[in-house]
């Protein structure tokens, strides 16, 4: 309802003082965000919404209380839910409560995945992965976009060093709809990729190696410089990040 | 034709030995880019079938001389043809042959674009930029895009010290389809567009700054460690890599 | 007393000459802050005279020991007492002889606060944090400044990927005389902050992130290259520092 | 007048259609900055009313077409206008038009200052700085404070190398109400002012010196680590922002 | 002469007391290179006889006339005699007396080459680059590889972007002896091909590129990082230290 | 055999459809490295025949079922197999199956040396040690170069600052074919021994040092930065890679 | 004994041919250095006599079975003997056959000390300290100092935030002979002590701080560009090293 | 005077008030360094009394206006006066008024040296220089000293890559009382000098060199973590500040 019709209802006595004021409001509140105030958070109640999947909860720098206590929040709104970098202390506390919730120890993951529905048909996202060390990351981002509902083929341990592996599986690659790569050390993986598909290329630095990794920043350079086209970046380590974005693009139309 | 087909009929007569030859050399070279080999570089002249547009040509560290051989090149076979970070020189010596070859002072950039067809209908990309110094950037992109056929919308100087300035164009730019941000500073503007916005966000850092700014690693820093969904990086001051990942996300379906 | 009047009340004789030296030495040492020589640190015992607070410990790097010592020396002397960066066993050991000792867990911060009287009025410091995660550096800036005399509001977890969360808030900041804003990531919130508001904001970059934040580095860049007016900087988790400075700017008059 | 009172006043009719949208409107307006749109960059035309003082432009990056055509716009409109890190060129440009137009060379400020108010009566910036290499990113913290209509007092060349310079000058700084250290090299001064006053100090780290200086690095980071109460820190060579946030902080009562 | 012989042969009188003494400090002399003092500098005369080649300048930050003083002295004594990082004035001040010298303006080298004997027979060493910008470079490692008597194979423009362009080179880059490869951005170059060939990779990081290429330290990195067996590296750029290894290498046996 | 010879040989009959098939596609395979997929790894099952010794597993960052699984895959197959910065439990979990696998505490490398040979006759490799922390990287090294069959010559604690320790071996230094320069702290013994020998130089920065060692990158800078002739650097404590080099140097010819 | 002294006895008879040889040997030996080999560290048994003190061992990186060998060997030959950065256990294993060993807890050193003599005089060493936090490092500096015959003066806890601390101690100060300024955070202490004295000043940056002191840089850059004459800089932490020079230039004369 | 002398004094008669007003104010005065104000900077004229020679002026960051004015001062009342950094023009400003005024154009230093007496008699400093592109700073130290009046002996081009041009000459080091070593690259020249000599060494990083050098940053990293006794660092290319301690160490006895 726009003011004028609000203001004109409101004159008539079709809308009562209350239901106008309330109407008023509601087109502010379009513009803001519903949220559930915790003190410690803000929880965003209409993402999902907005965004097409509910807020998610990042736990590292939060206590165990303040995670589960969002999550709780959360999984009793949603279906399915995903925290973040989380230990596994915050999802035995949440099992009582919530027998779907499950644990990813690689991925660090707690997520509650009750609807499996795959939303996007044929359109595949590809995790294609370096060196076994680097699965955690890529398993954060797989996970992601299942959750979300997308299917994923994983690639793994299809490092440059050795570039038939990568050759010998460029086709199904290039089957998918959207790549994520994720590679630590020098990176090369992601401007490699780049340079045998057409799709948009997903680079996910991984904090893998030693030395002048530095703690991932060599992959993390590597990337952004790719001179493929088609590649954009995430933080190091951001399997998550990944995730959420190949979801984004597998959606588009 | 495949292998067992190339053996019968060879065998068979229908294909002589050089025939045959040749169509099992062709299989493996159809996993070879077909290009022109110029000593100094070698022409990729298979990247538009291959991936929608041909090889752009990168001109800085390359000799005035090299970029216009290369240009000229591409210029006689394609209607379309980019080159980044070009001097107005290289455009000066290419104008006598080509008529329609233009240079765009500000985004460096020396292209012909004989073909102007829209080839996304009212898909739009949205080229929002955080201030006036960073526009050469962000023409360098929308002008990408414009190139290889896409629609763009130009919203400039929204930077969010004064948020209202952005939240005033927030429907706009929701109507696009792939959002780019071009932001140098503290380049908070992609976190922001990001919690905005559903769609794709491609975050251009960018070196306009000074001090700790420390040529654009402020922005890049702060996109890559941006909390919105939806946001990936890219190198900074790469107008043409977002311009051209825009393109790329523009055209899925 | 100056100097010529300490020297014509010597000659008149009502002053004795060890009251004259007495006063000419009070006159230097009213520039030397008087201070307890330990051995291991020498107490500033007039800085609550000097600059409105006593001296605060720093308790990383310095043994239990000597935390222990310093806060006992100063704990007996004044009501307001502040140790920061503190483990727990400094609490424990000062809790036999100074029952209101207090610890903060979050904050890790220790301290004695028998002084609640509230020096500023109605005059308000904000303290708006990006997200749950920030919140142990926003307890050590608010505990702080509540300490020293000052009434604190906390905005918690409205983060710039949710702008709304924010702008719902913004009209309760304007209320606060002094803002400051405790954020890690991109620490974008300080700029969007900064536009939003005509008081001085103070900008407390946390290490809270992973990868490209660099403990800290992505939003103390940030903070700096802030083209909102008004925003300055302390260092990275310096929560205390803001505190002490909001406390400052609190009592301009 | 809130939404009540206007629904009621349009329903007892003392508010017209018109009137009653307008004021609805305007509630909504008084949130989005009036802004002058010119394509390439929105002018703030409220900030005056919001802030205190209109829009300053950064002219770097832009071009002189650029930052002329936005000074005239804003020029036009208010008595005090800064342009900063400007081009003696703008300046030349702006001078026919504006005849009160004038350029500080060290400063690299254009600027116009019809109004010589001083706003905040007796209350006096101190601008501290350690060398005489400093000195034009002082003037323009200097000049930026005056513009906007505070006195300052300049204390130049007092750097921590030969203390007593400082110490001769510290009454005089202690009679500031706000102070700004401006320092290259390794920027101590800010400590050791800070430690001399119980005013805020705001520090301005400069790229003064060479090799391990980084541009301004060694300053940047001693003025972030600082153990003195009160200071915060700007962008390295960020003048104007700290004249800027000392007079926001002057005006504070 | 052994000690034994020439206390011997002095005892006996074949040697006298002079020749004894000289004998003897001539044992320690071997250790010690022969040198020509120019008090601005210090040849080693005796490099060709110690290393196979005779010291190469390094004419970067010496003045012109030391540069000369210094090529005038080894030209005169050597065929062969290489100036790195030299500007063209070098030269020109050395072409009237040495009318052999040559001087390369993509490598920025001087040279003198009058021995072209190719020393390592079939041995060749292969130059890979990965773009056009990256041939001055490689130019410099060529050249150099050359003047030392080795046959080389430029392959340039072949970055992993196109991989096929690679691919289709591996077996003639398999022939080499020695493969440099030089490449800037991301560096990916030096790990494919490290892991396409089982013969010592030099990899040498160019400053091409920009951005969060930060002068060469993303290609550094990368190549630091490489997953590929045999891959050492060299300072970024340096074109010369990679031809001079590759020399040492090919004379291995 | 040749395309031109299957093809001959199928007409003839000599080759069967299905044998011509095979050996049209042997053709191909022969570029494809067999791999073993283990779904979280493509273990290179022909780099022995193409490189000269079998796939070596980076054990960091695999769990410790990983490593093993890939180990016991690689230990069935070859004599000699390496684990590099393997856990001391992944070498308790191989031993009941492979009693001849070994643990070296130092260089953290699991390895199986069956095959003792040593390859290239009396051609040497020298490792040689600035300090005695630096042995563990300097084991790695050694120990890989001994599995792969060469002789080697551990030169230990000659660091520059007695320079007269190193000098006094030189003579054994230069009797090595190849010598590898490990080096913390400062780094400078890769540019000494450069200086001194005309043998390639294998430098390996080490993390050992402390504050502006920033974990190896003094030494990393200082050997990239190397004015010595023949001296290149792989990544920080990367003793595997140089000793892996130093293998394929000592096998050219 | 000169070479013709030598030759000559030989010649005479005085000197048997094996003599001889040996008077020769040794004049080479003299000029290296007289080592122990261990294998994993050649011990320097020359050095109090070629420097005053002998070797001091740095411990870290050590194991604990490499350490207390190389302490073993020197305490029987000393009677003063230090090892730095040594964990306790070291010290316990030495002290059942070194009861004068000593353990500093804070320094981390263990040491014999049986001779207690000063060396120097009246000339003093001071050690000042920023804060009590940077005792560890001062008390490395002064022991190594006191250790080696020096007198110490202590004077702690003196930073700049409080400058009158510092003052008051001033003179003081400028009787030592040498200064040892310990400082972290920004490190300002080392400034401001080389402007009031005019001796020369060994700055140690500490890693003592957070945040934007990035584990010593800040006070490591602060002190390096410290615009005071006679201001010279060892490593981060390191006061063995400098006390280890006070020792040396206080016996200059 | 003391206070009670000058207390009885005034009573006693034999101090007029004022008299005695100034007696004590001039016992604060000792205090405060004498200064001549100039606006833009605080002239020390009591520096060369405090710490024998007079201020030195750093012309980086100054107007040759500012430059001129400052030395001119110092110039008439010092007979010898230095001014680092200068611009040529400097020197030409000043040379009709000062005919003994001379200018390096190595050591971009102008300079008077009226007094040429050599105070240290036969303390000679020596300034060993690794390459002949580190004379600049090396002469800018070499000059330093002999202007304060020490005798110095210039040892150039003796870098550690042909380790015999260094050991030929040192003995001539050893000679020395006090050793500045200047090094670029990998800056290995301060570590081994320092293994050589027992003096105190004051090591200058240059920022000669390309790539991975950073601008000086490789030789500061190898010189701060230099594992040889006595090593102290001043800031890169600071030969200034070498030479000045130099000088200090000189006059210590």
């Amino acid at each position: 309802m726009d003011i004028t019709s609000i203001l004109e209802e409101y004159k008539k006595g079709t809308l009562s003082l209350e239901a106008a004021q309330a109407a008023l409001a509601e087109r502010g509140r379009s513009h803001t965000a519903q949220t559930a105030d915790l003190g410690f958070a803000h929880i965003d109640l209409a993402r999902q919404e907005r965004c097409g999947f509910p807020e998610v909860v990042y736990c590292a720098g939060k206590t165990v209380e303040q995670s589960v206590t969002i999550l709780t929040l959360l999984m009793k709104k949603y279906d399915n839910i995903i925290g973040t970098r989380a230990s596994k202390e915050v999802y035995e506390r949440l099992l009582p409560d919530f027998p779907d919730v499950q644990y990813d120890d690689l991925a660090r993951m707690v997520y509650q995945r009750k609807d499996t529905t795959i939303v996007n048909g044929d359109r595949t996202i590809a995790v294609v992965t370096a060196g076994t060390s680097d699965i955690p990351v890529s398993e954060e981002a797989a996970l992601t976009a299942e959750i979300m509902g997308n299917k994923v083929m994983r690639i793994y341990d299809v490092g440059v060093a050795g570039i038939h592996r990568l050759l010998s599986r460029a086709d199904d690659i290039r089957k998918a709809n959207v790549v994520i790569v994720v590679a630590g050390m020098e990176g090369a993986l992601a401007s490699v990729v780049g340079g045998l598909v057409s799709q948009p290329v997903i680079a996910v630095p991984t904090s893998i190696g030693y030395g002048a990794n530095f703690h991932g920043l060599s992959a993390l350079l590597a990337m952004l410089n790719s001179c493929a086209a088609g590649v954009s970046v995430v933080n190091i380590d951001n399997g998550f990040g990944a995730g959420r974005l190949a979801d984004i693009l597998n959606r588009m139309r």
